[in-house]
């Protein structure tokens, strides 16, 4: 027993998705259909794209990978949510932004700060759940690379101009932020939480390197569950196998931490991962062997085939999770 | 009998407010506490700012005029009424942008058009009553001078580069727009047809180039009001009195068209018109006699001062008409 109302929250666990960019709006969509109890704790350390943009000309919060959770969340198929996920494919001076970027960047300086834009826009937005930042203190990544290269900023490691199968040594930031309260707050309530899929990099281990963040995940009594990426990524996790990606997180999480890895067990297109070959992405193999942790290996891909948004300038994978399948297989963990 | 619900409408008025820019904010923030039968129908020319720049780099409809009037006449106190008003200070590629008119223009490629997104964008702000363009094809205005000069663009003849002092002989628009239908439709329709107060030649005359507008409201049953500048506009309507503004006016609109033309009757503070004489702008001075239009001289005049708003970067008039005067002058009339 918890708390006093565990016996309410065993019939709507209370979970808790910890990340920033597809693959937390993949597993938010999904959950948001079969669980209302349910928090996002997102990354604040982008700095490329339209975000990155935002942040250098506004000295604003990054607001990007906050907009992808809201618009996982929003509740309805209204025209706001459908604004808060627009790019604007033209104008010499708005060509790349996302829409709901520059709603954030608006509300945060009429509001007084990133973090009520967000409950703001929550409501506008009629989210199922809660959007939290990790932090709100501006940071930045660096990555210390096995060569002894370092470089700065997230956006420069997401899409980098070193030699790509590079490993990463050692991943900090700069300065070292405050955790948000109300996100320690959520992790240490939690009956549940979820880590990844996403990048490693960029989008999971950020979010633990705010100090008291892992510290909290690994004391809360919550089932920790972390989903294995389908592909590595060049710059990232060239040539990671299952166990480097399940190693790495425990590296900045704390061991014998995680209590399920979820993994894919079926077979992915061999014309898609061409594709993915000619940029030194491949599939990672499953090389798990039970461990600390317990291994879920289950059908977890999408079999739509995945086309780009227009105005989607970033690469983006074609080989995606399932929203439905992974939200199906967190439910019955929990 | 105009037709089977006039019984309805005499005790709620059908009030058609034409023009655009500042002018028909005031009328229309005024009018729509009073009454609730109220549609505003917009110039879309315009060519300056924000709007001009969507419009070039979009080939999107200018939004600045459509934005204007949708915030008057938003229903309640939301935080997307201000974000709607709101203007980028910051930020190389945003800054002078207004996020209304950005919303507007990302809207209008969602839904496949400024009518549209009007619509959706009404919805979302709850307005009450109506905005309608009064085209939704683009067109320019141009102005031919008294000396033969001539100048294409609205924003080009609101901050003339030419000597302001010159007169305009006459404005055309090119090409020739179709006029919106439920604009001309609403203008049958109404009980009262409200024009100014706002620049002559760029927010109120070009609605009435629009083939069609011009004779729908002359032949119209309604009532016609117009509302009489208090200052002249350095490059517009330079050394204008009263007549010389009613005057053109008609010359647009057609002769003896206009039932009432209302005039502010109080002092104007002289500390702010010694200011408005540095740029060349004067009080219009009272010259009316009464002609086939009932003049009605009354205090219209805001008490508050004006101040600018942060991210304002048009010059905004500090002697400005009172919402409330206005409303209720306008109302004790129908």
């Amino acid at each position: 027993m918890k708390n006093n109302d565990s016996l309410s929250r065993e019939n709507k666990p209370s979970i808790v998705v910890i990340g920033g960019g597809t693959g937390t709006y993949t597993v938010l969509f999904g959950l948001k259909k079969l669980n209302k109890d349910l928090t996002a704790i997102v990354t604040m350390m982008d700095s490329g794209g339209s975000s990155g943009r935002l942040r250098d000309e506004f000295g604003v919060l990054p607001p990007g990978d906050i907009r992808q959770s809201l618009v996982a969340l929003s509740g309805d198929a209204s025209i706001l949510r459908k604004l808060f996920d627009y790019r604007y494919v033209k104008g010499e001076s708005l060509q790349g932004h996302s829409f709901g970027n520059l709603f954030l960047t608006a509300l945060a300086d009429i509001t007084g700060g990133m973090d009520k834009a967000i409950i703001e826009a929550s409501k506008v937005l009629n989210i199922k759940g809660k959007v939290l930042p990790v932090t709100t203190d501006q940071a930045h990544l660096l990555a210390k690379y096995e060569n002894g290269l370092e470089v700065k900023g997230e956006g420069n490691i997401d899409e980098p101009k070193h030699d790509g199968k590079l490993r990463i040594k050692e991943l900090i930031l700069e300065p070292k932020p405050k955790a948000y309260p109300q996100a320690l707050e959520a992790i240490e309530k939690a009956d549940f939480i979820v880590l990844g899929p996403g990048d490693l990099y960029t989008s999971i281990i950020p979010n633990l390197l705010v100090p008291g963040v892992a510290a909290a995940i690994c004391k809360a009594s919550a089932k920790k569950v972390y989903i294995v990426n389908l592909m590595t990524k060049y710059g990232q996790t060239f040539g990671f196998k299952a166990s480097d990606h399940v190693g790495t997180l425990e590296k900045y999480l704390g061991e014998s931490c995680i209590d399920y890895v979820l993994i894919n067990n079926t077979l992915l297109p061999e014309d898609i991962l061409k594709r993915y070959k000619e940029e030194y992405d491949y599939p990672v193999a499953d090389d798990l062997k039970d461990d600390s942790y317990k291994i879920i290996r289950t059908d977890l891909l999408a079999k739509d085939p995945i086309r780009k948004a227009e105005g989607d300038v970033l690469k983006r994978s074609l080989i995606r999770h399932d929203s439905h399948k992974l939200a199906e297989t967190i439910m019955k963990l929990v």
